[in-house]
């Protein structure tokens, strides 16, 4: 995890920044909408707003606060999410049954952090300050995760209310997908992984050299309506396109469409952080589980990306290491992918629309080190049983992804916000007897 | 279920006194604590409170008022308990999920559906009104049960919660148990069953004839000062104490002590709704489940009572059908049951402290026909794998329970608020060899 | 439990008698046979052909046998069913990964304690006689109950097999179900338990007094003719007939007919120990739980017998105290039950066809004692959750059961030989709305 | 799979000497024994052995033999493992509830099938004869799959069985570990894969490039002994080793020790073919899963090895493309595995003492084809949440394994023959904090 330069006053004012937008996000829910876990995956609102702050408290506060004491000594066991070395946690699973703190206690608890932040970083030397910038850098991007998540998890929350409430915004119009293009990329012995001088976690590095045949991405991500035809071509009933893993839960979990797809006589709705819509043609098809994106591929009789191809790709033939360039959350405030565009020639849709699944396990880089301490629990410990994602979604808040972000879920998990690309030639191809 | 005789006005005021009382239990409850499901068994507070309001909605406004239109369509399906004969209802399991309506929109609805009632009830005539009174007599009853499973239910939410939050009140002083004393009753051929005037439920009827042979009841409840002795003969630990369902649960959930007692640092502790505090000898062991209070009886060389000798002794040698004589909740509002005073040669406890677990199966009465429509779902679907308990406990409200109450409970149920009186004589006694 | 005067010459030939009966229940079973179990419930058939023997071996040699050896230390710990007072035991569930001993070493080990048994009743004079019998005529009836459910248990196992294996014998000849007839009792206060010098067990005592209001039973079993009609009806769809509990169970179980019927294009089969054969509509149906039971009930407007009604009503009306009079299993080696026969104003089929739910929770009788030490375990501890059931099937043997007979099994229980009976007036009738 | 040049006569001798050697390794169990089911991953050994003869009847006999009908239309059904193209088949979970067929019966099975496999080689043109080979070829290595597998079955059945049976052969003398020793590998652009003339499976193709860093590898397996240090030094106490999900196994499942290892009065006894011994500290530890595999070698400081760097390790510096130069079960029968014997500067234990846990996901190759049909289904869709492993190990019969082989479960798994060796340098090494 490098890091910028950074000024006290630079500091300061990314920290307001980065905190006054997860409360934003908390806005518009009450406090009960904060208070539920409607599974165990998901994690309460107002839990994400405690556990932040609980991490510049702890890893921060904790070791360089003269005269340090916990704000309450049983949050630290409440918000601690997953750091063993920290010491005994609240078990995960039941989040939702902690109706105390409440939702403005919570607010008193930001509001306390938030003022010791300030006057610890004001009373900084410039070493103390070099010391401890990579740390609450760390704690920016560990927010930005959670202002993710808070979205991604009070959208399955209100999925479940018979009510249909709406969080914010509204739909899309109607439109209707273009042409799918490809662009072909060299291969090569290429490097993948973090470069320069900027923010990455740990997992992004080293940078190593890996081996690509030529291959070709698809210039945009697979819509609604596409998935609609597999739909209608048996997509959900033929097995000939699943992994063996993924057959078994769409039989057990009676999956027949995407995650948040419900059919009312005989027409598809989605839900959506803006409301209940008709499934629109023209958007990315989303929250879709690794199984079904790989079905798609084999029923297209394509591929899903390697992540370094997908990294490759990015930078050779898309928007570069440089997401902002494309724009995201930040211009439309959708909360939800948006149609691709115009073709370009280039790669369309790549960080603010969907996360993409690849191909690749989620596993650590050749010469791979996490941190000492508790801050290195933060991404080498899971890596098992998870694949790849990249690139950002609509709910990815400024500022936050890069090329060689890499962000990962289990194969069956549906209620982020991903999507998929196509891939083709070099690597592997499934091919499906007739 | 028979009724009293009321005027309009009468019901009127007995009504804006049920309503108001669980706003009254309600009110020291966040909207972060009305909304939590802590496990399937319990509701939420705010789902209490709605679920109340749409049985009247339902079984008397919807028949009755002119133009009737439900206050919102959704709630129909939300507030429903289980009448399947209402139509599709939300799986209760997930109470806890539905964040909306707040705690804020339910007191909205309640609002609107009081004054549609006294609307109603002021249009009546004469004819009318005593058609309608039985079904609001059950909308009371009804009602007041529900102010019981709230506080229960919130009980367990708080005891999940790190902060050890007090619902209201303090602790009774610490006392210790009095002297045992046993009251004897000569049986015969007796009258089972709800009689005269006043209001029942179905399950209480008909009165019917049941043979006893000569038995004694305690005169008071056991003590927590006596459940630590049968815990530290092995109480816990000796399967010849035990039904073969009950030994099964102790092993698998770990039982060693009542449901909210809590050893720190070798100290026993009880969780309450005044809080948490060291467990008072004098008072009766509460929230145990009718395998323990099974094994007690059998470890003390005695047995619980059946309903029959229960309701048939209270009646001889007790403080008769009506509880109001003895005082419950209104008395203290300390929400906890108290130590059973002076012995007085009758049975004491019988009403306000604990509900007493009896040996008989809930099943139904020679004769017993449930009420025809909806209503009918009431209690009869239930009669199968419950025990019956008798007499009211501190969370009883006033004018709720009486002699001829059938109260019930699966074997394992620990989170009611149930304690345990020891019969002999006459009926089964469990001899455990040495 | 009360014993008959037995001379030693007497006790041998009905100890031959028994255990031969055993082996040839199991003789038409391959090894692979005797070692499944299908599901927790069931056991394996050389499970039972060593539990029975090693309650011998343990409450019969070990006490009296000089110089008692075990036949192997293992077998103590694999072949206690629950006697908790006996020592560890194996875990019931996994009874079907115990390959070794295989079904010749349990032939081994039969043999082994019958010899033993045998010369310890050679050696004991007349007073050690009279002292052991009760519990050798104890072994007796418990190896008679494990050679009816070594039949129900593999009747589950062979259910499952692909290749529908028969067990024995031939289907009963298509019957029609001729008209249902009724009897009325006069009720009042009537004794029920066992009575007599003859064996019981503990669970039938004491006899006492109860209370009956006049009643009628039915003077025969439901048929499947009649159950067809039930499901015609929608009896599997409609929630008004059925136990809150048992409406679980359709809705999670997607129970649709009774527990071995399978609709193969629209024809019902019924799987048998004969084979699998199209339902017969003039048979008893049998395999059904005790939910499906009270909710036929319901649907015809009747409702189940409590248990001493069944006693009584058998002993006056039906074929009294001695089931042998009626004939059963012996006759026929059906293992099935079979037609009613043409009325003759008495209960019909009341032992030798299918086990009869009653409305009667398993409790124990007023006065009930255990006996002392681990064979009290008998009966006592299961009094929990359970349902009685009247009479005798087909698959029990001849001389084991009688009018105070108490079968047991929980409400949700299918694979027991179980049918039904009606009753009407007096006791509980549930009416549902139109 | 690529396919040697085979004579009809050759053929025919394969074919006999794989089938006998299956019935070899069937040959010391019971009927019952080849019964049993222990857990959903075990299968019976009589359904081994039918499911190998069902494979050679489907894809050989049902399309090439004239006028074919199969032996018995139901084990179609029963003994097809997953292969969703030829049809629906047996529930997996349940194949230890189907007595029937018999061991016996299965014999009869393997040896109609047997004579018409010969019959249908000895009638094949050459032409004929070549497009046939590569799936009798398959049929051999698939046979020889399930030999290994019925050996891991059966130890897990008889694990579980307190009489502790001994499958054959006698423990190895106990022996301590030698010195560790390193073996440096250059690295750079490789060549990974299968290649040249033999054959394999499709998930060993195509060869391809791979880029390594310079890296070095154990020269033999971790010992017991090793495994013993790891245990005294908290290593499943402590969370700073483990993967996240390994670490909540730990804790669920209670894993102290490897999957056979037991505490008896503070020695480690270890479940064996050979019977159950104290452990050996001289051997290699065994019946690991992946993740404590992993977790062994960050408590050590090193890492597990990359699949590639395994392959290429292998050829480079150890036994090369084939296992036989080194030996395996051939020559020991002893079941398990065996010490490293002395130092030679080269990889030794490579094939047959333990399957080697990597630290890479089993995924296809860059331009991985299935082949087309059912045949298709053998290996690309089990590409999800399982673990590489290499080598081979004591039960892999003769002739089965080579460099380029993958075998792959989940990182859960422990009832495999798995072990591991250590890598450093190159790629990922976990450091934990002090």
């Amino acid at each position: 995890m490098t890091s910028n330069p950074w000024t006290a006053d630079a500091l300061v004012e990314r920290y307001d920044q980065v905190r006054s937008h997860t409360e934003r996000l908390a806005a518009p829910l009450s406090p009960e909408d904060q208070t539920v876990q409607s599974m165990p995956d998901v994690s309460p609102t107002k839990w994400h707003r405690a556990h932040v702050t609980w991490f510049f408290e702890t890893f921060v506060l904790a070791e360089n606060e003269s005269g340090f004491a916990p704000f309450q000594d049983k949050y630290w066991f409440l918000f601690n999410s997953y750091y063993e070395a920290v010491g005994p946690r609240y078990n995960r699973a039941e989040r939702g049954v902690v109706s105390r703190p409440g939702a403005h206690d919570v607010g008193v608890y930001r509001g306390n952090v938030d003022t010791r932040m300030r006057d610890l970083v004001a009373t900084l030397d410039q070493g103390a300050l070099e010391k401890l910038t990579s740390t609450i850098e760390l704690g920016f991007h560990h927010e930005q995760q959670h202002q993710e998540l808070l979205l991604m998890d009070i959208k399955h929350v209100l999925s479940l209310n018979p009510l249909q409430p709406v969080y914010a915004g509204a739909p899309e119009p109607a439109s209707e997908p273009d042409q799918l293009g490809w662009v072909d990329i060299a291969g090569g012995l290429v490097e993948i992984g973090h470069r320069g001088a900027g923010f990455s976690f740990d997992n992004e590095l080293p940078e190593h050299q890996v081996y690509l045949e030529p291959y070709r991405l698809a210039d945009r991500l697979i819509t609604n309506g596409e998935w609609l035809a597999f739909m209608a071509d048996g997509g959900y009933r033929r097995p000939e396109f699943w992994l063996s893993d993924g057959w078994a839960k769409v039989k057990t979990e009676g999956w027949d469409a995407p995650f948040y797809w419900l059919n009312l006589d005989g027409v598809w709705l989605e839900h959506t952080l803006n409301g209940t819509w008709p499934v629109n043609p023209g958007l990315p098809v989303s929250h879709i589980s690794h199984y079904e994106a790989d079905a798609y591929a084999a029923w297209a009789g394509k591929r899903l990306p390697t992540e370094a191809e997908w990294e490759h790709g990015v930078r050779q033939a898309g928007p570069g290491e440089d997401p902002d360039s494309v724009g995201n959350l930040a211009d439309t405030e959708s909360y939800h992918p948006r149609a691709a565009g115009p073709a370009t020639g280039k790669l369309r849709q790549a960080y603010g629309d969907c996360w993409e699944w690849t191909s690749s396990a989620y596993l650590p880089y050749p010469g791979f080190h996490p941190a000492a301490g508790a801050i290195g629990e933060y991404n080498g410990k899971f890596m098992s049983n998870q694949m790849v994602l990249r690139g950002g979604c609509a709910l990815t808040p400024p500022g936050h992804t890069r090329a060689s972000y890499r962000n990962f879920f289990p194969s069956a998990a549906r209620w982020a916000l991903s999507g998929l690309r196509l891939a083709d030639g070099g690597a592997p191809t499934k091919e499906v007897a007739a």
